[in-house]
């Protein structure tokens, strides 16, 4: 099976370059630009010297652990649910996070913590590192199966810039709250991804449709990856927020809107299904959703009733999206959706932003006490009115939409470039285009052997 | 294959029907009675202001996580060793514990943590949740293949209500110690659903006989099951212990007699195997029975060597019950115990209740100092002697069982309601009953690309 | 499939045997040996009484469950890619870290924390327990396939005393320091297993080469192993560093050298692959050598720089090591390393060694501040300049590599003791000498039912 010897040459070539100077280009920056920070230098650090408040710091080592498991394992098996693409799947997630949270440290760095010269890194930095690395792990979905990892690395360039001006813009120009990324991260990274996928258009797909759906051993996989979401979102959507009470009720919220949103689309699934039958597509994603739409509201007073409201609903609509929005979707706006990240992220990602203007709007200072400041500290300090945070939240909403569509056209243009390794149509979706494949059973001469054979040899 | 229409439309209307009603009434309930805690409200909880005590609560955070996550992939793959019901192991699994999270924090709530009108939630509310699901996907595992999921949602409606009766009972009324719950989990969830099971006895159940077993692959899946069980026990059975010496000895105690368990159950399992061949079927559960007996007593002074006693007798039971005991459970007590929880949860739950005993009723004040009040409130307030706790502890197993087996026969009649969707005795162990499947493998149709055709084209 | 008689007897007995001996053994020493220490015994552990210090300690409990989890899910899972050995890969884990856990407790306690004629064991304990057992499991690599349940318990009979023993030397004695084990763990554990696979080289393995590879969905559930590990390794590295600065440099550290691995993976495997395709062997293994090779450096100033540049080396070195010299440890040196643990462990573990001697030397007062005490207490305290900490770490690494061989040498020789049962050549890589195994795929009469035919009959 040796391939045209001129595309076994780009492919040689092209991944490799590109990871060279990737990496030394981040390597040299590292060296000139990256300090730990006092938190994690030990000339900086002073045990038994430090208060109350730097003690807490702590805590948030957990958080980044959880976070982490949940990026690599949750988005890396979700993805795996294609019948012949699990290597690609799991491996490209793999390659585009190790960039992505290298690149982020410095792109986040640059413009958040960056003084004296430096950029001065810690455990907070790997935590929002890893949430970059969400974004465009929600992207990949968007365009899985239809790029090589060349394409994918360049968009993973371009993209973690934009997120961090998107996210400086919302979080410190704004002033927008926004704790588990209902806007920075789901919105941002599946507009960015389904603009992207638009301009990478393929007319003539079908040709690989015969490899698009799952087998019944890959949807298992692929139930791994929802399952671990689906458990660490509550630390997802907590992560940064103010420790103590702040955190847990993130994650007591998030916990609730999931619960709901797993009913809803169950409900969901058998009633719209086949037969009344219930559809693997939407337990592994809409199931989901409950995660997505508390993500700017849950470390707010939603209330528990609000969680379970805000969950059911975004289950729902979000399975109402993979069974009759998805295919309009491609026929109509020609953007075809591989994982469905506009069900999963995009709609959930705008309805958790618009619940988050509701819900910043309806803010009080009985309703918070002294825990507005950690909430809404604008609103604290008066300098904003609730229903000015409210207008900042819906404007940061529109921020978002226009960097993600902005950025994936570009980076839709950029991945068109005509020397760049692209499967061709009637390739996609297949994991021998990039990878030495094993077979996918013993055969004859691999049969398993018989024992009682074997003994009477010994 | 469009199945009758009749069948097709029950199908399609009960698990929505029944979704929409216990969440519409979930979150009424959550609406009028539902609030944060003074740890998760805004406005109640005061930083920098909490003493050495509040501060502690932060830890159980961690605990939150480690519970919630081996619960959900626990449970949820060591069910998938089914060759044609892994969607609906893991499906269901998914589907029964969000609903029994919320319906538990309410059931839970009003007994224990009702006052001023209101139920008050936090992270503890989410562990004892989690630690109620963990009760019904075990009495799911009784049942596991032969129940359709309305059925299995108003078994959980009602198991979640006498799980909270019997877990009041024994720990409020009684004073009952049971921090991992050999008792109120793991032998309340065994015996509810060994009874529900017997009344829902299927004479004809051979007509599905060939789906029962396990293939390779189903097998490695169910083993992702068994190590996140063995990994996160000791968090399990001290998630709600003492902070500090009572949550690391409790999780010492379960390491050890984990690690007992498991030698224990391959020595077993070698010994009485075919030809001498080890049982993936042992391996998978009875390795785990270690975690179960010392569910009860690992909080309490078990010291390190009696935690391995523990563990090594539990994994020897466990393994002789699943080779010589469930064939008769079904051919003479017409249990038919899929999983068999009765070997993993059963037998090992009420050894543990009685280990509580033993070890209760050998308590000193000398051997726990000021760790009394703790772990034996009662004796240390002088209210009870060792060898009274020790009756108490007893009469707590005998409660338990008392509340499981009436609770599992009501539930039984319950399930048997006439227009309750349940699949035929030749459907059972069948995910294309409720389930859009795939193929297996993909047709000559979607056979994998050769690339150098493909390279060709281009 | 009977086999023959007297094999089938060994079989029966050998495993069951040496496991009640082991289990039983270690009971009895644990009953008069093991007690709890200070912080696990209720009536040492003074509540409210601590000092911040003693107040610390709760956190090594999150770093416990993120190690336990990265021992047995990572290297479980890893070496499941066989495509006829996962029954064992996961099981034979399983059984050889539960007993290492209990026995190495027992060799590292009476070395370490042996006072007043007891060893004292808490949550430290534990977690060394579950290095020790990474080391078993990294021999356990280089002679997958090739050994029988009864021989590598002998075999961890042997490593964990020689591990303990070698930890003991370098750490107690000789000062060297080694948070995360690049010799302790990765040094000893490869090259223990490398010489004890040249003691058992079988030249006609060739019999069972048809089986050594992998198939499809093996390497996806190798991927599961491959993805715990890089997540938790931060972690793994962290477990017992000083808390605080210590714990997060060593785990951004760890991140950042995993980051950069996974680029020079991917660069190196596309680069020498087939046709440019990218290898599954490389990206499961190599891309986790960054989390060995700082094994001994992350603790100490390496620099984010620093960190990258030897993620990126061991990435790249790993890779080649895979590519290149594994046929030639086989054909030159017969030496057969069923899952490449020279590329892994080996290699990666002497260069993280070296990249500690170099980090030493380096060592300045104005680097460290007052976290010299913690790091490098020997020159803080002024017995040893920076220089001399550097050749004691050297002189490390030639003990561990010596130890490592002497003891896989001794190993090989016990391992072929004539009456332990071992798979012949022809045996090798296949489960079923040791399991009772299921079949592949549902036969015919396992057909899926057709769900219109059975409501037909209803």
């Amino acid at each position: 099976m040796a391939g045209s010897p001129s595309r076994a040459v780009g492919r040689r070539l092209q991944l490799p370059l590109l990871c060279f100077f990737l990496q030394g280009a981040t390597a040299v920056l590292f060296a000139v630009f990256v300090r730990y920070n006092h938190k994690t230098d030990a000339a900086l650090w002073h045990r038994g010297n430090h208060s109350n408040a730097d003690n807490e710091f702590y805590f948030r080592y957990p958080s980044f652990q959880d976070v982490h498991a949940m990026v690599f394992v949750g988005f890396g098996f979700l993805m795996v649910f294609l019948q012949r693409y699990g290597f690609s799947s799991v491996g490209f997630t793999f390659l585009l996070a190790a960039f992505a949270l290298q690149w982020s440290t410095l792109v986040q760095g640059f413009l958040h913590s960056f003084h004296s010269g430096h950029i001065h890194v810690g455990v907070e930095s790997m935590i929002n590192a890893d949430f970059c690395a969400g974004a465009v792990l929600i992207s990949f979905g968007a365009v899985l199966g239809k790029t090589g990892p060349a394409q994918l690395l360049l968009m993973a360039l371009l993209e973690v810039v934009l997120f961090g001006i998107n996210e400086f813009v919302l979080l410190h120009l704004l002033g927008v709250r926004d704790a588990g990324g209902s806007m920075t991260i789901h919105t941002f990274g599946a507009y960015f991804g389904l603009v992207l996928s638009r301009v990478l258009y393929r007319p003539q797909l079908e040709k690989s449709k015969h490899r698009q759906g799952s087998v019944y051993h890959s949807d298992l996989f692929a139930m791994i990856g929802t399952i671990f979401l689906w458990i660490f979102w509550p630390s997802f959507n907590s992560a940064l927020t103010a420790l103590g009470a702040g955190q847990h009720r993130t994650a007591l919220n998030t916990y609730y809107s999931l619960a709901a949103s797993t009913l809803g689309t169950f409900a969901l699934s058998a009633l719209v299904g086949e037969d009344g039958r219930l559809d693997m597509v939407h337990i592994q994603n809409a199931a989901l959703a409950g995660g997505v739409v508390v993500g700017t509201s849950s470390e707010m007073m939603l209330t528990p009733f609000g969680a379970l409201a805000a969950g059911f609903l975004a289950g729902t609509v979000s399975t109402l999206g993979y069974k009759f929005f998805t295919p309009i979707l491609e026929s109509k706006f020609k953007v075809q959706d591989t994982c469905g990240v506009h069900n999963l992220h995009g709609m959930p990602g705008v309805l958790g932003a618009l619940l988050g203007v509701l819900v910043a709007g309806l803010a009080t200072h009985e309703a918070y006490g002294d825990g507005l400041e950690s909430v809404f500290p604008l609103i604290a300090e008066g300098q904003r009115s609730a229903t000015s945070q409210a207008m900042h939240q819906l404007f940061g909403l529109l921020v978002t939409l226009m960097f993600a569509s902005v950025g994936g056209g570009l980076g839709g243009l950029l991945l068109k470039l005509p020397f760049l390794d692209s499967p061709l149509d009637s390739q996609c979706y297949e994991d021998q285009v990039h990878w030495q494949v094993p077979g996918d059973h013993e055969d004859e001469a691999q049969r398993p052997l018989r024992v009682e054979e074997a003994d009477t040899q010994a």
